[in-house]
């Protein structure tokens, strides 16, 4: 629920149609920027890797398209979708063998509390090791949404794109994480000798929250594990529509809750819908609900008003601040104004403060608001209970239990203490230095391969990466990949297999990407 | 929508179980009370019907029993359901039907601009002419939810009760109306001269919030043909579980309506969902709801605070006090609570201010909330639209077009002009006077039948009768009818065929008692 493709993240309009114009697209460079460290992303020497090393790798790719192509589509076919508690053992079981035969010799399934997660090791007998982060859930699909059925994967030809395969999970997260297994099995095809040694860990509750990943990555032999690795990354489509790259240092965290107000806990008002005559003389729920929300922002609902909601909120540094300026000459305002569509940002700032505020404001959002009839025209009742459903996006140095305990402190200040508080999900926020190998790395092979990355220091969504950059790990983290997919969490969600612009690569290129990747996070100082 | 069994309206929980208690079930008398004009309500004298008649005519009811119950199947088997445009055209030529074989002259179809009303006369060469009202929609109707399905009008046994139709309008209201027939049935198969002539109209679009009917009264033809008569009513059945009767002198006004916060008219926010991520730089239109309706209401959401809203609510009289503390007196307080599953009143209040609350505040209810994501669990979008469902009840001196205008001038002063609101039925309070010879000839026959009514100023729901009461007509309106239902807008609607406990009286009775109403109104001062 949480990560997704990091564009999307920002400014995709979600269940809109995916033909629309990938925010992605506006990302196309305009102007050459100077980014932190970059003297650090010219092209490695390749002493890892000689050059026919990689050619006979990349023939193999090429080789091996197909068989890659029927993994992807083995593995959408099988949906497993945490939030409806379906096909979980299937697909796990699916990702492990498929481990297995990317070459992970420790494959081993880790209970939760939830759904099982996956821990596996390669020991390629290199001095590096790397760790990954996939997820095997998916988002849910409803079939009617969708052109071709979600978990069909068909593979069609999309003008002015190239052949895609569409299904639920294409893009987020089963086609970059096949793509990088179809990387390893070049490699081994081509005789070669992987340039660092995996730790592997999986969950498959990404999409509800990852409530137990914690779990998963806390015992101590997947932590023992993990401290080996110089930084942990799980595969990506980062490529916009143009080829672009934005990359990001961290993300926000995210508290995921519903807000409930009902007569029975609250001892006034109706225990269950009654006609609404009865409003002259009986409390309402829903009204309840209305005045603690409103206590909760600034009038214009924009600035959270919670104390001390966000006492520990970083400020943005001067290295941050420059970083979002150059992002601010090189991102189009008016395409992501289109793309979102909205006519003006919040207290009507410019771009560059719109983006200063989306990476660092904490925010207090209202997903949903469900209360009584909510049919078609009215009817006359006073509902018996009313929910907001919200979530809380923090920043440095914010912590996901001390935003849920200041939102509570704060009801119960204000009058409301008996509206139900239920944190569905949510995590801490994540920060990775610009200086981290697997950041120096990305770039380089990003802009080896011509795409110059804008630089960003927070997404404004989230992801779990607190699990490795919080304490104890403190590891670095990130996403890479080239290759592009777009609709996660959207009807037609699609992979890019064979692209017709030569910017953006398909699904070979994506693989060379992630060849070039695992030798520069071999090599890079 | 807006017009139900009465005792529904103020205290029936919506949508819960039917085999719950009835409210009625409390009303019955601890104490007789003496009620506005109770010299009056002495059984007349029988001029008209000599007891000979009266039993003549009582025998021709129960031989046709079996008629009777097959005429309210045939109309329970005929959807008509305004709000699905279902079988409407169909349900209005039945109803003409049955009026003509009733014994109406002239039965014509009126056009409106939605469902067709239907205007009726029967001139039986009385000297007094009486008003009909009568709807020929009903409420939709969920099959899923239904032990018996809505529309076969099964007979089933209640046990404590008996006999039952089961039917979507079994009581609201084709029930009540097929008795009425059955009672004018009765009285021609006797041999006997109808002692009123009537009036009759019809509207099929009672319970969307009858937006039409006034085009349907207004006609010169039907106004003209309204004048003559000296009052109207509408069959009802007026019992409770224990035979219980309370009868309301008027009825609240009704505004219902939907307030919609849109990016795309407010010019802030999205025109679409757009991921919650965002809302670091994007304004909320789920926000600017929230702040819209915290302005209407007083803190605790009990007290509207719409500037000149209720400017010309009419106080309660001291006549309308004292018939107020002499039904709190007869009324349990305690039974009320538990049925609908409240432990205060607002502000504390006691209950006899509990009722006097409701029988004249005017209120602002929220019947529902809906924005964004509305399922299970979370969906981290910023929602481009929100709209809350409301309901306005209305005291004289209050009109339905001034408190509309007053809430728009209030959201226009307040910030919130771009907040659309669509208002989507509703009408204006009604009253009618204590003294009025279709009241007093109402509490006669209850009372010549063992009942003595609790008698209360206005209901605090709502039905159309300002068609018949405000200008230019100003004709007293009310409801009248011995017998039992109840399920209106619920599952398993019933109305009582034949009933095991003798204050109730089944169809048969209930037929009766309209036989003795039509003669008290043709004899009374």
């Amino acid at each position: 629920m949480m990560h997704r493709h990091e564009t999307d993240e920002n400014c995709q309009p979600v269940e809109t149609d995916t033909d629309s114009l990938d925010r992605r697209e506006f990302l196309r460079t305009s102007s050459l920027a100077a980014v932190a460290g970059a003297a650090t992303f010219a092209w490695p020497n390749r002493s890892f890797a000689a050059a026919a090393d990689l050619d006979a790798i990349n023939a193999e790719i090429a080789k091996r398209h197909d068989e890659s192509v029927k993994r992807l589509q083995t593995w959408i076919r099988q949906p497993s979708i945490a939030a409806e508690n379906r096909g979980m053992n299937e697909g796990c079981e699916l990702t492990m063998n498929m481990l297995r035969e990317g070459g992970f010799g420790q494959v081993t399934k880790v209970s939760t509390d939830g759904q099982p997660g996956i821990f596996a090791t390669l020991d390629a007998g290199a001095p590096r090791t790397v760790g990954l982060y996939f997820m095997y859930d998916v988002k849910q699909a409803d079939p009617a949404e969708w052109s071709s059925p979600p978990f069909d994967a068909a593979l069609v030809d999309k003008p002015g794109l190239g052949k895609i395969i569409v299904g639920r999970g294409a893009v987020n997260q089963k086609g970059p994480e096949a793509i990088f297994l179809a990387a390893l099995h070049a490699i081994r095809g081509a005789g070669k000798k992987l340039p660092v040694n995996f730790v592997f860990v999986a969950e498959g509750e990404e999409e509800i929250g990852s409530p137990h990943f914690p779990q998963i990555v806390r015992r101590p032999e997947v932590e023992a594990a993990l401290r080996k690795c110089t930084g942990v990354f799980m595969p990506f489509a980062a490529q916009g529509l143009g080829g672009d790259v934005t990359m990001y240092l961290g993300a926000k965290g995210v508290v995921e809750l519903e807000l409930t107000s009902s007569g029975e806990k609250w001892g006034r008002g109706p225990r269950k819908d009654i006609h609404s005559s009865n409003k002259a003389r009986v409390d309402s729920p829903a009204w309840h609900l209305v005045e603690a929300l409103a206590t909760l922002v600034s009038p214009d609902g924009n600035d959270p008003v919670i104390q001390g909601y966000a006492a520990k909120a970083r400020p943005l540094s001067t290295a941050d601040k420059q970083m979002i300026a150059e992002a601010a000459k090189r991102l189009n305002e008016a395409e992501a104004k289109k793309l979102l569509g909205v006519e003006r940002w919040v207290h009507d700032v410019d771009w560059q403060q719109a983006l200063e505020l989306l990476t660092s404001r904490p925010t207090v959002n209202i997903e949903g608001l469900v209360g009584g009839y909510t049919g078609p025209g009215g009817k006359t009742i006073l509902p018996g209970k009313a929910v907001a459903k919200m979530d809380l996006r923090l920043v440095p140095d914010m912590t996901a239990a001390e935003a849920l305990a200041s939102l509570k402190a704060h009801l119960a200040k204000h009058g409301f203490a008996d509206i139900d508080v239920h944190m569905s999900g949510g995590y801490d926020p994540t920060s990775t230095a610009a200086d981290a190998q697997i950041i120096r790395a990305s770039a380089a092979v990003y802009k080896k391969n011509g795409v110059d990355p804008v630089l960003l220091p927070r997404l404004a969504g989230s992801w779990p990466g607190y699990v490795f950059t919080g304490d104890p790990l403190r590891l670095p983290a990130g996403h890479f990949g080239l290759g592009h997919g777009n609709g996660a969490h959207a009807p037609d969600e699609y992979y890019l297999i064979e692209s017709t612009n030569p910017k953006v690569q398909g699904m070979d290129g994506a693989a060379r990407s992630h060849v070039e990747f695992l030798y520069e996070l071999a090599s890079i100082a």
